[in-house]
């Protein structure tokens, strides 16, 4: 789980910071581009260059290699100001968290298969997606702390868990199994976790 | 979801079929073994035909190239006799289930991993994947269909929203989120799941 992996992560000129933060948004929004478009293989120092308008000499000394970009891009990510919504209800919640999880993975080309694609083939870049998505669902507890304060969840119950439940059959039917999923199907996997949370499926 | 994909999918000289059965029983164990140990990038026809004995030139003609060989990989397991265990209840199903998955994918080196990673480079391995998935999941509706006649479950339980529950949170965590998981976690999925469809979670 979760939220979009964007492949513009950084706003980019508007972004404090300066020249060196500027640089950095420009190659990784052309690192995410890139990935998308044509996929690991073909992810170079030199065609982020000539896609970001930034010196290949600069790209090679701020970065050194291709993985690096990748890690980068996957850091930047955790840096950005993503929030699951607050709908005011866990079932709800979590058909929005699941929506999103949905469009990003769907998306075309897609940068979240582009990425979950190079952590099979580069341990650093594997090592990057194991902290975003630790960092994602950490940012999502909120979901389930406030369902617990709202009383409608056992105040015992593990947000890991939940997350995992209501998530992780999107992600095996999208990135495994391969299959489309349709948004219905992907709300039913909300208000099932949801029912079976307030049922205690996932208390401690 | 489920079960090894095993890097010995025919059990060779023994099976049925001759000569171009060996073969491909021989070609086969080569290719998930080169597969396992070096990967998707360093699967050659050349490096199978010397780890299997098989000439290149036989090779080249039954099989052309490296996808043909990887999808037939796949197409053998969906050959094979795997059936999940039948324990008598679906809560005791469900475990057998998740503890064959889960050492499955921790197997080191693992074919299962290797083939996920080749899915995504190859269509023809993608396509291959998605079959292999679904002829699994057809073999464990039993698993649900012998719990509704048990009583167990509501008769119109869906068996592969079930079996999604129950195994997609480990396929999350071990291959995308890329971290460990103990045999109580994989057993605690099956349990809750058994209980939330018990409950009725699963029905159509």
């Amino acid at each position: 789980m979760t939220s979009p992996v964007d492949a513009t992560p950084l706003p980019g000129p508007a972004r404090p910071g300066g020249r060196s933060a500027r640089v950095r948004a420009d190659v990784l929004r052309a690192v995410g581009e890139e990935l998308a478009e044509r996929g690991y293989d073909a992810l170079t120092i030199d065609a982020v260059a000539a896609r970001s308008g930034v010196h290949r000499t600069t790209l090679y000394r701020r970065w050194k290699t291709v993985d690096a970009l990748l890690v980068d891009l996957l850091e930047a990510n955790r840096d950005d100001t993503w929030a699951p919504a607050d709908t005011g209800a866990l079932t709800t919640d979590l058909i929005a968290l699941n929506r999103e999880v949905r469009t990003a993975a769907l998306e075309e080309p897609s940068v979240m298969s582009a990425v979950i694609a190079a952590s099979f083939r580069s341990p650093a870049a594997a090592a990057a997606q194991t902290r975003l998505l630790d960092d994602r669902y950490e940012r999502c507890a909120v979901v389930v702390t406030r369902a617990i304060a709202r009383g409608e969840l056992p105040a015992d119950t593990d947000p890991h868990r939940l997350l995992m439940a209501a998530t992780s059959p999107l992600y095996h039917q999208l990135f495994l199994r391969r299959q489309p999923m349709t948004e219905a199907e992907a709300d039913r996997w909300a208000t099932t976790t949801a029912a079976a949370a307030e049922a205690g499926a996932f208390q401690a």
